[in-house]
């Protein structure tokens, strides 16, 4: 094979992923999946004339199962759901066993190591889709930042969100840091939680202040998302904690000192809020605990600290018994969550102390599904 | 079924849709892919018991004709390449005839609607791999930001590089204009073009100066990508450009406008530089021509300036022969490129007039592999 041959050869190949990856796909034209519908309901189609067995698997399904989509005389299969409420809904394919995402539908976000094809969908204004959508109203900014930890002997990456305006205001903003989970990282509010649609949204129609929302890495073993760490590692829910005597809560200091040098904060107590969610529910409690006086509002979205025996419980009062009370501890939580008892106990403990609490109950479990809820929700009870 | 059911089914669903996934794709543990070994080849790992025929194509491949991986004993399939050069490296798996991602490998990235796997490696410092990888060097901010065009009335997102230190500096910094092709939108280069990793890489070892970047979105139809716009569009090849009078060349005043005034920015033609890929190039050149004297550096990746006929030839004239002549004109065309003739009528042309053009010719063709080429040899040559 001649030199030029091979060049060529090598061209046609790179541009040509993508085409004959549509062509070994199928011959004929690719089918339009998902499709909202005019009754809002939702029909996903997939074409694959070889495939014996294609089941849809998604959280808008009112079956725990997967259910069998339907193959027409042109190998495409087809299933249209139930009217659907305004959502993001996650979904895939399962294809002769095998799990596959829908190749018609380039929406996709990952969640720790597995990508998820999404849509989101709304009924009115208002509805929970409205806010993970984007609409034709003032935008904030999304920076990635990279700051210096001391404490850690690193530098860290972040994702700061800026409500429309800020750069061109000489006001100062309060600050709500938002802590992901285990497994997570900083993208993961703003991939999967919507952070900046949601906030965009309730500033726009005036249900927010405007704030600036800090999202670090909550994870000790990497400094930033895959992608822009030093090594291309693997994400998984077991590496996100220290086994070391360093925790990520002890270098919290350095992200609070990076944001309040770099960006116009209001600064006090009632000026800042710190919420996460499972993992970044305990960091929340721990991190206000260690920096008394700091926060005025702590937000813990299906909190994962364990209350089962006299030790957690004098464990736990260590962590939300500050000097000072702030103005509220919200606890949001889904009712089918494995967690829902600890929620119960810390909401339990705050009555007994005559701490401020607001405890938010809502269906399903332990799910992004829920933790953009709860932001939606949270996001409007602070800096008021 | 009762409520309570109902919730902990949906929760559990919501919950496990990754953990199930894993069951359907195998009971046993996963598999490793891409495995880079210490000779530099590459094992490539995907289990699937009832495949009958599994084909993976990349463009690391010598051949250009996907090839065919082993299937072993355990229902692994198996593939190892040659000993590769550093490099970023794309590619994906023909199952039984239809394309899909490694589910093995969670770095996907997204050309228009499509998205295909890669791994990044380097053999040794200074390869081609080693600057699209992230090293333990400073690293700049990455801004997604609107603003607003009064020419096409509307608000525009686009994509800002700063670099390390610009936000401490009091100094002001050149800046390169930095443009998709056709399909593409203001996210291409940042997550394609890892442009980025390359400019952190470049400033940090001197190569580069410091300049901030700005990467808007060229698709007069979207004003911004999939996700950040009001709706849920489809990207495709065929819908950036605009039918209408107002093309989004006429708009580009309102992108500089908007970054002179957010940023720090050092004015004057011989501080900005405009470069493009594919129709970006296009723009490029029509954009330095209807800004006469803004420019001193233009870059023209795999230009498509069609220059076949002597109508054709005048309207090149037209774009190219502003009052003053840039500091340069770069061109860089793949060898097997379909654009390399007209890439070479315009390098004739710059010469016919004495413009200061340098022509680069790489291998392979309209490739991103070539455009985070060019824009490396690029950047080290503007603003010196």
């Amino acid at each position: 094979m001649k030199y030029n041959h091979i060049a060529a050869a090598l061209a046609a190949l790179a541009i040509g992923i993508s085409a004959s990856a549509q062509q070994a796909l199928s011959s004929r034209a690719p089918v339009a999946s998902p499709e909202i519908n005019s009754d809002n309901t939702v029909t996903f189609r997939y074409r694959n004339a070889k495939a014996v067995k294609v089941l849809i698997q998604g959280d808008f399904l009112t079956s725990m199962s997967p259910v069998e989509m339907k193959e027409g005389q042109d190998g495409v299969w087809t299933y249209t759901s139930q009217p659907l409420e305004g959502e993001l809904y996650l979904y895939d394919f399962i294809v002769d066993g095998e799990r596959r995402n829908d190749p018609s539908n380039m929406y996709m976000s990952r969640d720790i190591a597995t990508w998820t094809n999404f849509f989101t969908m709304s009924t009115r204004k208002d509805d929970k889709g409205w806010y993970y959508e984007v609409h034709d109203i003032p935008h904030g900014t999304l920076a990635k930042r990279w700051y210096d930890s001391p404490a850690l002997g690193t530098v860290r990456r972040m994702s700061v969100y800026s409500p429309a305006g800020y750069e061109k205001s000489k006001g100062k903003y309060p600050v709500l840091y938002l802590l992901h989970g285990s497994g997570g990282d900083e993208d993961a509010w703003v991939d999967l939680g919507r952070t900046v649609q949601i906030l965009d949204n309730l500033i726009a129609e005036g249900k927010a202040k405007p704030m600036i929302v800090v999202m670090p890495n909550g994870v000790y073993y990497n400094n930033a998302a895959p992608g822009y760490a030093v090594n291309m590692f693997q994400p998984t829910m077991s590496n996100s904690r220290s086994d070391s005597t360093k925790e990520i809560e002890d270098s919290f200091q350095d992200v609070i000192s990076f944001v309040e040098s770099n960006y116009r904060v209001a600064t006090g107590r009632q000026n800042r809020a710190i919420a996460g969610l499972s993992m970044g529910s305990r960091q929340s409690c721990s991190i206000s605990r260690s920096h008394p006086g700091t926060f005025s509002y702590i937000g813990m979205f299906s909190g994962a600290v364990p209350v089962n025996t006299p030790e957690e419980e004098a464990a736990l009062a260590k962590q939300m018994d500050p000097k000072w009370a702030p103005k509220l501890y919200w606890i949001g939580v889904g009712s089918a969550d494995g967690v829902k008892a600890h929620a119960i106990k810390i909401k339990e403990y705050c009555e007994s102390k005559g701490y401020p609490v607001e405890y938010y109950e809502s269906e399903g479990g332990h799910t992004w599904r829920n933790w953009r809820l709860y932001l939606t929700l949270f996001a409007q009870k602070i800096f008021k």
